[in-house]
């Protein structure tokens, strides 16, 4: 174990106090280490958390009293905010079952005020805490973070402008680290861009606000006179970014691996009676080389090793075979183009947006903007693909609704990390988008289980079906295939023998079912498989299937209400002629913590073992 | 009839072609009285159609080529653009069954090239399209006219932040009309109040722009200088708006009633290679003392009486109710606190919002931030309550999981207009809400019937259980209420003599199950029903209940995928002991038309006469 002299004095933010500015460059030091230590045994972010070490000190040494709240962004980037607040010991079962969570978390630490893991609602839920504590006379500061890829998404500017009128302090701190820069998205990008040219010019402007506010009177009065007139002099000082236009007081930029600069500031932007803006330029990846010339392939990560910088596992990935796909469906057919919501090799677009640059669109972390986007491509004439992850999705149900189906457009949904993701835990779970998606008229859905069933899928979605179509696939990569299984385009397959009790399922379910299938026929109990690969609208003949049989087993990686299971259950239900019994497996109305992929499954009782469990005793039940 | 020579003679846009300004002048005349008659008959947005009826009639003069598009964001304010393409005969349908819609519809006319009814759209929309023509190598511009109301939405900054940098042209109307400004919403609408002080400013930048565009070579090459260089007069004639800042070439404020400027403007945009924003000023109400004095009155109306302005009809709504009782509620609890996302009026909170002025906040059209910000009020130790129409909940989806239910805070949602709302049509039906609410953990949802349902519902929902609690009631007033019937806070009330048979619903549905069961025992049919107070969690009871009965009849105004009855449905399906029939009657896979509200639900079969006709026919065969 590295020496970590310093780290080890620290249980809670205040044992920072007593540190110098030296001292606190040095904790930093043993802080990256760490981090780089447990990233690259356990996965999880590492760049993100590289670059925002001496912030974090920073915030924590200036926002230190019981009631200051610190609401991060996403909050992947929190790592070292948990060093700093009591978990260091506990950094090792970050992002493992019954471990510490990668993302802030209210039943871990009173320092983490709310759980989080999806972009742009910081400033939002930060101005809510804010006027809380201020209708309940409650003391404290409140800081919201916010990266500049999550200023890309409406919410935040929804904050913003919420914000911009306050009367009172409400800070947030803008962490620029160039990622919406370096992937060219957006005017907001740009605009950044233009404004980090300015130091001089800007850092002319602290230096005359701290002057004025530590100037007694004459400084208070010169300042508000400057704010309130119109003189050329406020519109140099006071009117020269588009954050002052909102309503934010604007600082910056500043260095933000300058510890000694950035507690001085935040010591400024915590005096002040109005909205302060606090523009921080940061190095992703920062101190450790692998990461800062490639922080994108650290963003987040699995297991590495810490020499070579080398990932310790890979091996072909849905998304991978998702943008092979979709090259080949963009040479056959220049209507076809892609859309990211700035995940474009997350979602295995790389390849795309080189070949096909003006067919590219990445629209920035803005997934209701995405839609209605894809809404008006197809309403022109194109064929918009629209890769997400699934519940990133969920931000876009209005527009699904409003501005695709509703107008019957050909928007295509390509839905990665479908289902169970593993690590990143309650967030990040895809298993609300059969739910959300079966609710809407003029959607058909499908759940491909193999990489060979990418294409019939997609193919199905573009040509095969009017209106919205989505194609839904796990993160990771194929699961078991059992010998002799031919994917085909048809909307249902059936594997087995024919037989009076069926297990139906869909996506990748369908490899433990034929595990199950198998493990029960050795134990001399048949069984045969449905596997849906239209899921939306379902079958007919599926329901008919299920009718004439004697029990039928339903599991579903996703939620129980509104899923196909309680749709096919309500079905079966309105049927006179069905006399057998149905058995639903799905998730109930619970969120689903953080635990590898196939642990997951087995708590939730969604795998082969409880499939043969669960089938075993209700068909010896039944036979009794 | 009025005479209107001149609207007589408008059968396409193109027909304005040969019309000198004074002739436009009059035509705008003729229109507003056109506008005038036909929402006092028939009910419609009034103020803001007279608002926009000059800059309509020069959208369409300028851009009228087959190729060019306009997109009107939300829509409501499409009157005129309906009368100037082709549908003045139809105007007396508007919103009417079988009628012209009130809103753009596709399938009316190619000069709606997208449906729409949700505000802050229409950006995304638009540059969707841009693209699309770009890529297929269409002609045409593309407009979209956005309202500063809708100007609040995160969607609309989306749309800016994805089209700033655009190398081609495409045009943005903002569309001022004070809306955000006089309910004092946010920083971008005190920004617009600034921007509109400077009208010689940005006036000379204007003429300036057109000399440089008109002199060939040294004019072209001057301006691209400026441009590009940055110089204090670039910084003065370039970037001195947010949407320069934002990547658009800014022109205003122009008047939005001078056709003859407007003509000007919009020529001059459509010229550039670039992106541009027209900034017009426009009066809603316009030409009408009465909508002109009280624009907030006259935007969506019923039917008045022209002479007075007085509506013709008028009850108490659930929306008064609720706003009575929140006032209680505020009065007894100094956490309560009211949010709005620009519907004080419709949501019946002005008066709490003129007593509570510290714990009301009007976010502006942003759902999103709404529900986060409120996530962070109850992080905080408030009790937030934020009022919204069904229809506009769905924006909220990602942070209704994320930022409220995850977090398993306080957060009350009051759900107006859940259920049909008649002639608005499909995209303001709140029939979504009931299916997405059940797919999230730590939802609690109440469906009052009557006025005094509202107070137990609000109670059990801020004080009786613990996460995210919705209350959901219908548009209008009070239906049909049984002699004797005592509201109360059970889960669920039974009434009627016990029975083999059941009726299950919830809502407003209630009163049409009580005819309904009145007229079936005149027939001598007996029948129990079941209301449902709180439907999600479903009781096991009502389970119990039904899994005991021979016929069960349930009836959900809302999305059958998903929704109440198919939960109870596939609980049934589950259970050995059922051995009855289910019939579940809801909104099958489609969108809802326009059309009265009875007249809505009689067509989806879920008025008291589908009702008897089910029932009598099912229990008749069970018996024969």
């Amino acid at each position: 174990m590295a020496q970590q002299p310093l780290l080890n004095r620290i249980h809670t933010p205040a044992d920072l106090q007593e540190m110098s500015v030296q001292q606190l460059q040095q904790l930093c030091a043993e802080i990256r280490e760490k981090l780089i230590q447990t990233v690259s045994k356990n996965g999880g972010h590492l760049a993100s958390n590289l670059g925002v070490v001496e912030l974090t000190v920073a915030l924590h040494k200036v926002f230190q009293s019981s009631g200051d709240t610190i609401i991060w962004d996403v909050g992947h980037q929190c790592y070292t905010h948990k060093i700093l607040t009591g978990r260091l010991q506990q950094m090792d079962s970050i992002r493992q079952e019954g471990g510490i969570s990668g993302f802030p978390k209210r039943k871990e630490s009173p320092y983490d005020p709310l759980d989080s893991g999806h972009s742009s609602t910081s400033i939002s839920s930060a101005f809510g805490i804010a006027n809380a504590k201020s209708l309940l006379n409650l003391p404290g500061s409140v800081v919201a973070v916010i990266g500049d890829g999550a200023l890309t998404g409406g919410l935040a500017y929804e904050g913003l402008n919420n914000a911009g009128r306050y009367k009172k302090n409400f800070i947030v701190v803008l962490n620029d680290n160039h990622m919406s820069i370096s992937t060219n998205v957006g005017s907001m990008a740009r605009y950044l861009a233009v404004i980090r040219t300015k130091p001089f010019y800007l850092r002319m402007k602290v230096h005359l606000e701290k002057f004025l506010t530590h100037v007694p009177i004459i400084g208070k009065a010169l300042r508000r006179f400057l704010i309130k007139s119109k003189s050329l002099l406020k519109t140099i000082l006071y009117n020269d970014t588009l954050f002052d236009d909102m309503g934010f007081l604007y600082y910056g930029p500043i260095d933000g691996h300058d510890i000694e600069k950035l507690i001085d500031v935040l010591r400024l932007a915590q005096k002040l009676n109005q909205p302060v803006l606090v523009h921080v330029i940061t190095k992703k990846g920062k101190g450790y080389p692998f990461a800062e010339k490639d922080p994108k392939a650290f963003h987040g990560v699995s297991s590495f090793d810490v020499e070579t910088g080398e990932a310790l596992t890979s091996s072909e990935s849905f998304s991978e075979a998702f943008g092979v796909l979709m090259c080949c469906l963009a040479e056959a057919d220049e209507r076809v183009c892609a859309i990211t919501a700035a995940m474009k090799p997350g979602t295995g677009l790389s390849e795309f947006a080189r070949i096909y640059k003006e067919r590219f669109f990445d629209v920035g972390i803005a997934e209701e903007h995405a839609v209605t986007f894809a809404g008006g491509l197809a309403a022109g004439g194109m064929l918009p693909v629209f890769a997400v992850y699934s519940t990133f999705l969920q931000r876009s149900y209005d527009q699904i609704i409003h501005d695709a189906a509703l107008q019957n457009v050909k928007v295509t949904l390509a839905i990665d990390r479908a289902g169970i993701v593993g690590e990143d835990g309650e967030t990040h779970q895809g298993i609300f988008d059969v739910a959300f998606l079966n609710s809407i008229p003029n959607v058909t859905v499908y759940s491909p289980c193999y990489f060979d069933e990418l294409g019939p899928s997609f193919r199905n979605a573009l040509y095969g079906c009017s209106g919205v179509a989505a194609v839904r696939y796990p993160r990771g990569g194929e699961l078991y295939r059992p010998a002799g299984f031919q994917s085909g385009a048809s909307t249902y397959t059936l594997w087995g023998d024919p037989s009076p009790n069926l297990l139906i399922t869909y996506g990748r379910l369908f490899s433990f079912a034929c595990m199950a299938q198998e493990e029960l026929a050795h134990k001399g109990i048949h069984i045969r498989v449905v596997k849906l690969n239209q899921i939306k609208p379902l079958d007919p003949d599926v329901v008919e299937l299920a009718a004439g049989s004697r029990q039928v087993f339903f599991y579903e990686e996703g939620m129980r209400s509104g899923g196909v299971g309680e749709r096919l259950g309500a079905l079966l239900a309105q049927r006179e002629d069905f006399s057998g019994a149905y058995h639903l497996s799905a998730i109930e109305d619970c969120f689903v913590a953080q635990a590898n992929m196939l642990r997951t499954l087995q708590l939730l009782r969604l795998d082969n073992e409880a499939m043969v469990e669960d089938i075993t005793r209700e068909l010896v039940k039944d036979d009794g």
